[in-house]
């Protein structure tokens, strides 16, 4: 798996990169999204990786936002002052607690193993790509990190004196309790920590963290501590001197488990010295977590390892080549697309094995990797497409793993996290990325495996844990209010999984099924093609003339009342939608815009209509449903400009250069793949729709370097000259070729399409 | 080290046992010691084993005496009636509460992993040596249970219908926390449970048990359980329906860790069926717990193993063979020389290894067995001697372990448990046991390291962790109460531990000091001999004409003010003495009767303030300080027939076939020690006097069948006819020899002796 690493290197260098030399990773700046929710984290990452080396802020009430005061998808905040330690496995983006543990931290002086304690304000943060570094204000001890896929490496410079490592395993970001240590020689500890029930959603779906750490020279001193659950009644009295009290083991060699527990190796220097630690991961044994960090890191120190992460994300990063454009646009861009490339990440070892969720046992890669965090109702919208386009390898890799757990489990993903499926969000989203991956020339996968899985989802109306309201969603065409909240209407149990949000839900099976409906058509299944995509109009049931959204429903086919179309916003609960209100939902089939704006009663309508979200203030950036609504206009012939305009202002207000520069949750990469995409000019259609819509780049040339195995590795080059100064396009060529539209197809992008605009400060 | 026990079965039949057909083991009754505070447990076992099978019913409300209701150093109490599991981990016969986990438990009917709700009431209980079988009223489970040293094996008869086998980690007697689980296979667990802490003394000492578990035959489900500590504030709402609760993990594979966690495996039998269930134990891993089971138990069933290690029982048990006595007094002599067969006992695995209380990494045996469980304050008075005399090959092995132990922690050990020293009790006992088994003819151990940690013990007079008070020792020849106490007396803190019970610590050390010093003088250590044995009159300080006894004394000289020689009786506190009052010390010098008789004015003075101690109820059976007082008038010429009558009402008042058959705690086979000696007319002098004070057998006829190696291989044979009917002796002879005293060295006697007793109704 690690030679993979160089094959995939050799993938992109076989593309014949033109600038090789450039360091695309300097542009990336990992501290963009690690506050305002973004919930990023700075640390320091390999591509698509199992370990992150990334500072832990999140416990302490001195800190601005404490995990535990709130609900806290966070590991790093950017405004807090109190950093407790180096986490190593982490989320990035998401809007759950998870992960967040193996937490290690340098100190200096005497030992002090409660965090509370030991924990230190810090300051001179800087990172990069494959890079973080930060001064720990207590102890004047620099610390910096670099990662390999499943290794972290630390390297704490010390100065004179004792020096104590830390490790631990009593605080996270996780909810679910319980580590166990050993220490197994002066130089290295093995040990797991329990993560789990991820958005608190499936408290069945708790696993282990495996890891070994190692140390590059050997500990003058170590033990471990524990921190045990205090007795009550006699027995507190005759342990009274340590009854719930942390005891250190000294020169301990046992396993010890506890909730609370840790381990310190101290040095006695007599010079400023640096040690540098590693810690590798697995999610399935010790044993492969040491195997892992051999294979990934023998004889290699700090700055080797240090040296080919950040080759590896320079050549990532270099797929796509800007030029133009401020300090900033270029920052911005490339740390979107570093954020693309951190989820999915790989799950399996070195030697191929991953775990099944703990409930399944054991799996074995054939011959691709084995990726995990699939967050797909945000992800299937623009993320996966910018995979398809930009990564054809390793989107292929995806969607066989999608497979593959359809295989293991009966059903595709939803919101799989290590292999267990958390059934967070709502809609039917591998579906959705399976067909859209086929239809852009992806093709190398199971298809009669994925066409038997997307029937199972779409036919299953009784028990379909992936769709729920899938029987109401048949017979009625649309998911009545009544399947989302029983009690409520007094309706029946029919002993499936509630719904929530029966007009989001309507709208997300929709455009899957598009998607599915058009795969069924190029394998050649007409009638089963034909059957499912007049499903695909359902949402039309919701229309309602006279508020002009999409309008939950009843089963007798009358509108819910009392309504309100502003319901729902800023994330407050609304009958009918998710994480939405009735704006967020109005214009979200992009599989059928043109069907939305007849029923709308035609383009003028349906402008109006959209103007009305932005300009009345129901356009709330930082969640999925709305995402492509700065595009839309570009339906609108006469008013595309006006997408130019909303993308521009979308760009410019709610991304930025800074910490807050992402407009709320990453979502796993893909408000990061929104802007990533905008920033080229492009954005897909749909999902089963090898489309993109088009706008003004932020750059005056974007070329990207198509993979040679998937696209026959020629260039597409974008060029805008004066992008910076003029937004709106007077004209738009496609190898020379005027369009009418602003659309281009994938075919056309990925043949290698060299595309000309022709710019203006205006947009008469 | 499992073919060492067929080479120890090996030596005994090469001794030429003339009844091998025998069933000694059929007089065991393990019940007895089981009420009354005698903590010993009925469970199955073989010899000195690391691993038993014992029912646990220590736990709930409804029994008389739960575990945390009181100090309990119990696992099972035989009048209490909530069965909760079998621990596979026990000790026999100890004050303070610890190991007592790996609790396995059949159910039948719906999975119940509340050890609460799946408790049960038992009956039909049966036991044996090597044997044990109860009914579970509950479930009409008959449970069936043997065990080889280091595997127990359980046999199920479950009623037809679902039916499973639990292993609980989250109860037990240890006050230690935290275990970890992995089911490996639908017929194979593994895991590990903290235990340590013994008496609460050392915080420090806790250690790990690992074990397997093999199932006979597949489960058709299974998982794990964990009830998590519950979570406070914000994330106790969100957790709402899983926050502390106990989740089922069902077809978990993973490590699960935590304070309260279990696992099931369930059966669905068509028929009535029975399971067997292996648990393989280890101190040192996982690896080496498996190899210990397949080394022990591979392709053998539980009727294999049952007979193996009866086998074994009537080996050991045969050494010694009665005739005459009672169906009592049989059952009441071959339990006790049964308890002396359990502790201490193996430590190490089948390839050797034993851990080094964590904190040392582990050991390596090399040509024999590494031993536990040394409760030396106890054992050094008879328990030993009487295995010094039956089983000189374990003794020799008992002493390497020790002198093991001393070379690894630089001091030998005082109450050691799995490598681990609680410094429970006071004295300087392994001093005692190592010197008095060298006088006793057992010298193949390295007498060097022995002089050396003796010396180092004597001589250390500050910082000495074994000997407290030891500066004071060697200054005054006696420690003040001064030491005891310091804050009571406004005295110094010199760093040194506080001494518990001035006059008792100083007895034991001139004790330990009269073995040290005839162990010098055996070696040739002519002028540290008599230096040491000079110090060994220091009780003398302590003797006050006016009360008779050895009166706790001040710095300056001056004895305690004020002073009753009662304080102390029933285990209360009393400053000078340790668990008694002036009486149970004012005799135990039994190193020098002789002096202490001079001392007191002559054995009038002496029988007279003896008859004062059993006629005013000062007398206490069931602690060791007083343990000897029976035979000490053998001492007075024209009273030894008090003894014999005293010895006789010891053995009929104090002991009984019966679960209150214990005077109180077995302390690790001491007290059972005492009844095995007493029965067989036989008493030791003191450590580092190779005689033995002889009274009236309990039987007509003992043949003791002595070790080969050590002593020759022939037999002493005790002839006492009439014995059930004649108490007192009239004429002893050995040899054809009448003898003047009531005495025999252990030279005359391991040489074989012959032995006649003529007996008399009458004292007279």
């Amino acid at each position: 798996m690690y030679q993979k690493s160089f094959l995939l290197l050799g993938v992109f260098l076989l593309c014949g990169l033109s600038s090789k030399a450039q360091k695309w990773s300097s542009f990336v700046n990992p501290f963009i999204g690690t506050s305002n929710y973004g919930a990023t984290y700075p640390g320091a990452v390999a591509p698509r990786p199992m370990v992150t080396v990334s500072p832990f802020n999140a416990a302490g009430e001195q800190n601005v936002i404490d995990k535990d005061s709130q609900w806290n998808s966070m590991a790093y905040w950017n405004e807090n002052t109190f950093l407790s330690g180096f986490s190593h496995v982490n989320l990035s983006g998401v809007g759950c607690p998870d992960l967040g543990v193996i937490l290690t931290m340098p100190t200096s002086g005497e030992l002090t193993p409660h965090w509370q304690e030991y924990g230190s304000t810090y300051k001179n943060e800087k990172a990069s790509a494959g890079y973080y570094s930060t001064t720990l204000e207590k102890y004047n001890i620099q610390v910096e990190a670099t990662a390999s896929r499943r290794v972290g490496i630390s390297k704490y410079h010390f100065p004179a004196g004792q020096n104590n490592v830390l490790l631990n395993l009593g605080l996270g970001l996780t909810n679910e309790q319980g580590g166990m240590v050993k220490v197994v020689s002066d130089q290295e500890v093995e040990g797991m920590v329990t993560v789990g029930s991820f958005c608190y959603n499936n408290p069945q779906a708790v696993y282990p963290v495996y890891f070994v750490m190692e140390f590059s020279e050997p500990a003058d001193e170590f033990g471990v501590w524990k921190e045990a659950r205090p007795n009550t009644g006699v027995e507190e009295q005759w342990m009274k001197s340590y009854n719930g009290e942390l005891r250190l083991l000294e020169q301990y060699r046992n396993h010890v488990v506890g909730d609370s527990i840790g381990v310190y190796m101290t040095y006695h220097h007599e010079q400023p010295s640096t040690v540098e630690v590693k810690v590798g991961v697995s999610y399935v044994s010790i044993e492969n977590a040491r195997e892992n960090l051999k294979a990934e890191t023998s004889d290699k120190d700090f700055a080797d390892i240090l040296a080919e992460t950040q080759a590896e994300w320079d050549e990532l990063l270099g797929v796509v080549e800007v030029k133009g454009g401020s300090e900033d646009d270029k920052q911005m861009f490339y740390t979107a697309l570093y954020h693309t490339l951190i989820h999915p990440n790989i799950q399996s070892d070195v030697n191929g094995e991953f775990n099944l969720s703990g409930h399944q046992g054991f799996g074995q890669t054939q011959d691709y990797d084995r990726y995990t965090v699939f967050s797909l109702w945000d992800t299937y919208r623009s993320l996966h497409p910018l995979m398809s386009l930009l990564y054809p390898g390793q989107q292929s890799e995806m969607v066989k793993t999608m497979l593959d757990i359809y295989q293991e489990s009966g059903w595709l993903p939803k919101w799989e996290l290590n292999s267990t499926e958390t059934y967070t969000m709502v809609g039917d989203p591998a579906v959705a990325v399976i067909a859209d991956t086929y239809l852009r020339g992806i093709q190398d996968f199971d298809t009669k495996v994925a066409l038997e899985a997307m029937k199972k989802h779409y036919f299953t109306t009784e028990n379909n844990p992936v769709r729920p309201g899938n029987k109401y969603y048949h017979e009625l065409g649309y998911i009545p209010v009544e399947a989302e909240k029983s009690d409520l209407f007094g309706g029946e149990d029919n002993g499936e999984a509630r719904v929530w949000g029966a007009v989001s839900t309507t709208l997300e099976y929709n455009i899957a099924d598009y998607a599915f409906g058009q795969f069924a058509g190029a394998l050649g299944e007409q009638k089963l093609s034909e059957e499912v995509l007049a499903q695909t109009k359902g949402y039309q049931h919701f229309y309602d003339p006279e508020t002009k959204v999409l309008r939950p429903k009843m089963k007798n086919g009358e509108f819910l009342n009392p309504f309100n179309p502003k319901d729902g916003e800023n994330f407050t609960h609304a009958i009918g939608y998710v994480e939405g209100s009735a704006y967020h939902y109005a214009f979200m089939v992009p599989h059928d815009i043109p069907g939305l704006i007849q029923t709308m009663g035609g383009e003028e309508s349906f402008v109006k209509q959209l103007d009305v979200v932005f300009d009345e203030g129901h356009y709330e950036p930082d969640n999925e449903p709305d995402m492509a609504y700065p595009f839309l206009y570009n339906y609108a012939q006469n008013y595309r400009w006006k997408s130019q305009q909303k993308v521009k202002a979308m760009i410019e207000e709610d991304f930025a250069n800074t910490p807050s520069g992402l407009p709320g949750n990453d979502d796993t990469g893909t408000m990061s793949s929104l802007l990533a995409f905008s920033m080229m000019g492009l954005y897909p259609e749909s999902a089963g729709s090898a489309e993109y819509l088009v706008t003004t780049p932020r750059f005056e040339e974007v070329i990207i370097h198509l993979d040679k195995h998937y696209y026959g590795g020629k260039n597409i080059v974008i060029r805008a000259p004066k992008s910076d100064s003029r937004p709106y396009i007077k004209s738009f060529r496609v190898n020379g070729q005027e369009q009418d539209r602003l659309f281009i197809d994938h075919k056309t992008l990925t043949e290698g399409a060299q595309i000309d605009f022709s710019l203006s400060k205006s947009s008469k």
